[in-house]
């Protein structure tokens, strides 16, 4: 279990910065630190935040609602109940503990909830200490054993992919198409999507982030498909861009220089590089080609135990790949009225290249 | 549409306040104000903020990737985009619009953000100014069209239980009944769930918020659904338990004093009293029953365009019910190792009582 080690590291890092304990609310921070599961329903409804001082056992403080499976999943962790909300409980347990300065999640933590926890602070004076990165600087370069799983995610969003894909009769809607995808990863085994499944034809495929509606796949058109799962808390995230039928020759141009950006920007992965160099790597080749204002996000994203993570690959970022680092790389063209084209493979940053995570070839190169 | 008259509503408040404009930011709140559908990929991931000033027309501001979709739903607005962040665009829009003081969502705004707009304050010196409830308490009363679509939602929601419910043979998994609703409800042309759904079988059903796992259904032993979807951008929620089989004396016994504090709850609803009073005429029977530490949460919670919404129904809430809120009451017995029993109906507050808005009544009176 990977837990206390990275409960360690949080620890040295408190002792280094002289803060007493640190909460804890993101989920996905919450489960790699403790392997609670549950995730929030939306920012103002917690299931739990974690206490961690700088020594010594640490808490996760829960409501009645969440109790058995706190119990269940975080081992090594003192599980309190706040039945009164969470503030009444910390007025008690920080006197109890004995703390003088506590940091909180600056960037998950919402505005009005940093007033209580200051107002709170300066009732007892306790300093409150707005932090960023804590977790997720850690998070950002995955073990081996995370790639492991992070791989497994991958295969399995892959299978569904193509078992819903090899399915496909050509008279279902793009709601029927994201069900389907849907039911598959929960039947074989996925926690769930990692993001709502775009199933979009046609113009729609213009929208980088369409909503499956009830339009009927069209034939001769592009139809593309933006898919993840989460399999034992880590994400996939994949694209691909197709034609049912036959693709013109308009089509085929798109998906070509689409797809050469996307090699482009794979080959140019490697730890040390700056993020804007691989977003450039891919991007020059579309606008050479004529299209640069019809790609207007970043070119990619980290991906872990959340699918938008650190770094982002865009063309303002001049933080440096490190090994270690798992990545998105996910060119687009998109043309209102005709429709877009995207194809996405997630890599590991190598120190001298990258590892291509995604085995799937389907309506790569055509 | 009623998008006008609520804008003015909030331009009026602002007047009132003499505040320059506010940003909104949640998303049900922006599609209150505007129509414009999307929601966020998370609390970190904005699909795009309201400027409302205390005049004039109001503007939307958003990134590349919505803007299809900007144009499309929120008529009306002034769609902006922001290729480098929102702060760059609002450090110039605001100076171009003249703006003193500007407002913005405490209870949706992470501290980090408001950091950054205080920044921008001071650099531009203009107040920022933290609200809460700005939209939620024009929220929380709902108009007769809403009520209609909240009728709507509900009547959908139990069109797709029955539907589910008539299939179950009873070698299913929670999963696969969970995935069946969810699919029954998009293919009916609900937008989504409201939440995920629970499907708990046997003991797991002592878990109020149950996530649904590849346990087989267990034949004479409770099995809890709470379900809701979202029909036009309103909620639905429902708790049904009920067992496959037959239904031994202990779960008749915990199912009827359930019900009779569900009944007991409807019927203390009404507008003026408040909505711990309601919540304390369920949890007497529960009580008195001798189940009083086996109901750990809340009677119930508003509901509308969020799933969970004010007012809260909580033993501790002494705020007064009013006419046209729309609110849950869902007792229930929760037995570690044994199971649970909820009961959940959405009821309309009436100046003299309350509608029930659920009309299915499998497995209530049993």
């Amino acid at each position: 279990m990977p837990y206390k080690t990275r409960i360690s590291t949080i620890q040295a890092g408190l002792r280094r910065k002289r803060i007493d304990a640190v909460l804890i609310s993101q989920p996905q921070n919450r489960r790699y630190l403790s392997g609670y599961r549950l995730d929030d329903h939306g920012i103002a409804e917690t299931s739990g935040i974690l206490l961690i001082l700088k020594k010594g056992s640490p808490y996760l403080l829960t409501d009645f609602r969440f109790r058995e499976q706190a119990e269940q999943q975080a081992k090594g962790f003192e599980i309190l109940l706040y039945p009164k909300g969470i503030i009444p409980l910390l007025q008690k347990l920080l006197v109890e503990l004995g703390i003088k300065s506590l940091a909180f999640e600056s960037a998950y933590t919402l505005h009005s909830t940093a007033e209580k926890l200051n107002q709170l602070g300066k009732k007892l004076s306790i300093d409150m200490v707005p932090v960023t990165g804590l977790v997720e600087n850690l998070r950002r370069i995955k073990s081996d054993s995370e790639i492991e799983l992070l791989k497994r995610s991958v295969r399995l969003n892959e299978e569904v992919f193509q078992s819903v894909y090899s399915s496909i009769k050509g008279d279902e809607t793009e709601i029927d198409i994201a069900l389907k995808i849907a039911a598959t990863m929960r039947q074989k085994g996925a926690e769930g999507e990692s993001f709502e499944t775009i199933v979009a034809t046609a113009a729609a495929s213009s929208l980088p982030h369409a909503v499956p509606t009830s339009r009927k796949l069209e034939k001769n058109r592009p139809l593309l498909i933006d898919m993840g799962l989460v399999l034992n808390g880590y994400c996939s995230d994949m694209t691909r861009t197709l034609c049912l039928g036959k693709a013109d020759k308009k089509y085929k141009e798109i998906h070509r220089i689409v797809r050469k950006a996307q090699l482009a920007g794979i080959q140019g992965v490697r730890a040390g590089v700056t993020a804007k160099a691989v977003d450039s790597a891919a991007r020059k080749v579309i606008v050479d080609s004529g299209y640069g204002k019809q790609f207007g996000h970043a070119l990619g994203h980290g991906v872990g135990m959340a699918v938008h993570e650190e770094p982002r690959i865009s063309p303002k970022s001049r933080k440096k790949l490190q090994a270690g680092m798992v990545i998105t790389i996910e060119p687009g063209i998109y043309i209102p009225g005709w429709g877009g084209v995207r194809l996405e493979n997630m890599v590991v940053v190598k120190e001298d290249g990258c590892e291509d995570l995604n085995k799937d070839t389907t309506w790569l190169d055509i």
